[in-house]
């Protein structure tokens, strides 16, 4: 089903994007401050439009694919307003990676004007946008997801309903989080091992083995406190305990492993709460109880 | 083949490797503070002995699974010092986790004695321990290594030689590090995610589709900087900025994500080397110079 | 003498500002969202103004006092716009704390417009506002910053020339950062003691005698780096060893002490760049060069 | 009074320290494993010894000043024992800076032998040392704390009696642990106002004069917490959210502030146990509780 679609934002990822929608058959009005972009998508069969709002008008989906929420909430709302473009029957949808309060924002602002929308920023570099491999996170009324779908197929290889308006934002935001320091701790783990004079390769086949490669949502935590079960597989305290004397170690090496400390004061809090008996998967609950969550009890 | 070994150091794990030497068929002597201990291995067919030097004395192998380095000195260089009761043809394991100082001290102790030594501490719990299928961390000569086979067989499904003398220790704590860090980055991502409103499951199954919970070390960091090349697939300072964001947000929603905030530092130092058109995986780089490492050069 | 001054933002800080600048005798007219606001103060002879822009209409000077820089900006430049309504002879005080971008780009807008303006935010809480006692931290032209001495004068105890536009809200920022991050510090320091069974009041009248409690900028870094020296008086090796030290004492009673540890990234870092043996000081010379700051060298 | 001292460990600290001793008259007797060290205080008038043991021997006051524990539990207790060359009249005196495991094994076990120990580590450099003007740190029964003045006083400007045995140690810990971080923590202020562009000398005159550089312990932490009051002099939340401006503004000058981003950790604790609204000093009560010390309560 071919349908009509308004394009906003066409940088690196934005531009693939609008290609692959072309390319499945769709309609596809474009926009951009710059020209260039907006010229060559013309070139491949997109309708170029002279601004953010002509691009939107008479459409029944409205993208934006923007470097950041100021960027989307003035397209939206400033002038010409794209906001004002959109019929009621149009459904926007922002694949744009913004702050939860601007999605939030935003979602509201629309809803007092009768327009829906989608919160669906992506996963994947713009490699994976060139072969329509995103991943979507996409947060809204389930009809609405479901409406969008001959979008997100023709970008995605995958789409997730993560929850109402501004949940797509968020687990994107949380993955990100957990991607973005993983790196560095990963980085940490190899510096580490190579000025503790080992094999760094030898050393990645090793760590890609255990734990500390596999991770803990599918394995460890799943057994233990997913299963409302923190009794010991592996200590708490013995954890903790080799994590102070890697520390140690690594201040003997002037290793700077700011990540690492700054687990290991987790594991503090959670000892002095009691959980050093207890199953390593119980920092979860610390941090819970720090942020103010509800606490949760063990059998 | 039937060897005679000796194995000091009954706790939880010490007791279920005794077991499974004495399953595999070995002639096993074995010493603990923990006069019980020693009792019930008797039970089972092990020589109980009443000094760790008389569980040493005459054996082929001499094993130690102490709790720690200090435990461990003094049982082979106190009095009676197994040091003294070990053979010129003994091969000492020490299967403890210790201080990468004190495998190198005894290491060097040994040697002048002319007793050769493995530092083989293990990864894996208690349970991994019950049926053998422990992961064994060696460091020391290759020879000595494959002659502790029958050793490692009895008590791990793996075997992996790290390296000389102190590789194994450090190895062991190099991924140690990794996973007892992660395990409290996990932990603040999925506290992040409920406070965000997020359901806590429907995220994990996100995460352990992405880069989150798949990890860097087989994926992105072999495609990129681990291949010479760190070439933007993700770009670093876009990195950075996605780590801002979720702290700006965490912060708003009183999250505390001490270990995301460590990690943001190094994305700032790596920005301001340089790095923040480069691929994330150039984090490696900003810490390997962090840490006087020689500088590697990109194409 | 008098000046016709506009006031707006009437919270517990401004209310505050602009009863001294009523009781120093100058024409005072007032604005806030909140009408009680602008009431209670019409009540000591202020003009209440139905809007911000009617407060600044005709006035030598209009100060602003909110909450954040986005609350600036709108009232700057919103509907009405307190920008169009002040004149050419007009100098704007901005004394709230915002983001420094947000005050580059204000004053660059108003100076578009012919609008000079002075950034003016304070040291000092609400109690010190009370009695005129606050400390200002201007920035602008000298001449500007002149200029509005009737103002400062009024409302507080002293004035710093900053620099140019934006070092007020700069230099605002670092020492807010010192301040908010070292109370920090020192509930970290006081919890360690009490939790070390020291006498708490005991410990706090040994700190407040040392370095601990009077700081690095009129001594130590007076002494060493600022005067181009960092031979050592007190050996950043040692240092790092003392904390080092502190920090497994605190691992073994539990103590989260997460600033204490992120300070010890720095010294192995220091350590691993050849400072060892330098004046501790020398920590500066390590992190301007993390920031890109221009190599310093040392006699 | 002259007294008989023995004087072991004479590096920079220690051998200044003798010399003190010497010039006040008394009868010192002196050992290091360095004969160079030895030599030139004999030349002062010193006795040299050949062993720590003869230093030691016949005393009334043994003083140790060593690189760290293990060296001291060594002197004390190896082969010859600096321990059983004490008489029950020798009043022990340990002026090193060690852990305080190894301080209190050392006082068990002296006094398990009936030999009196002050544990008095030194505040203060080697320039101090040379002047008699150390601080000491005392640790002990007041009776040997008072004994033991004449060796302070000569060494010394002002002798704390910090407690108990250990006290002297813990409270030398505590003391460097917040110098040593406050040293950094200085630095990333000073790395960072340089990076905003800002005048480092001007903006250091400013800290000097607030709460950055005037400190917490007899100021602000006086008047709240101390004295059991919280309600808000400067309100935990606005230092919160003066914090995240200034590491926000960092994180686009690409300053790394590792220290402020772990202070900022515990803010975000701070207002998730509810202490938002209340003075900023209530940070303090946050980290006691997540040192498991006892809950208090505020008016």
């Amino acid at each position: 089903m071919m349908a009509r679609i308004g394009f906003i934002g066409l940088g690196r990822m934005g531009h693939a994007m609008s290609r692959q929608l072309i390319a499945a058959g769709h309609d596809v009005s474009v926009y951009d401050i710059n020209p260039a972009a907006v010229q060559s998508l013309a070139a491949l069969g997109a309708a170029g439009a002279d601004s953010a709002a002509a691009a939107a008008s008479g459409r029944d989906f409205v993208v934006t694919m923007l470097p950041n929420g100021p960027d989307v909430e003035e397209t939206l709302f400033g002038a010409p307003a794209v906001a004002a473009a959109m019929g009621q029957d149009t459904l926007y949808i922002d694949m744009s990676t913004v702050a939860p309060e601007a999605t939030d924002r935003i979602a509201a602002r629309l809803k007092a004007q009768g327009i829906r929308m989608v919160d669906a920023p992506v996963g994947g570099t713009s490699e994976f946008a060139e072969r329509g491999q995103l991943l979507i996170l996409a947060g809204g009324e389930a009809a609405d997801v479901a409406a969008a779908m001959p979008v997100f197929d023709a970008v995605g290889r995958e789409t997730i309903h993560c929850g109402e308006n501004g949940a797509g934002t968020r687990t994107k935001i949380v993955n990100n989080f957990m991607s973005t320091a993983l790196n560095v701790l990963t980085a940490e783990t190899l510096a580490f091992a190579e000025a503790a004079g080992l094999d760094v390769q030898r050393t990645v086949k090793v760590l890609a083995g255990t734990t500390a490669g596999k991770g803990f949502l599918t394995g460890a935590y799943a057994r233990k406190i997913f299963a409302g079960d923190i009794s010991a597989e592996f200590g708490l305290g013995l954890a903790s305990k080799d994590l102070t004397l890697a520390l140690i170690y690594a201040a003997n090496l002037n290793v700077p492993l700011g990540v690492g400390a700054a687990a290991s004061q987790v594991y503090q809090m959670a000892k002095a709460e009691g959980f050093g008996g207890n199953d390593w998967s119980a920092a979860l609950e610390t941090l819970r109880r720090r942020a103010a969550l509800p606490e949760q009890s063990f059998s």
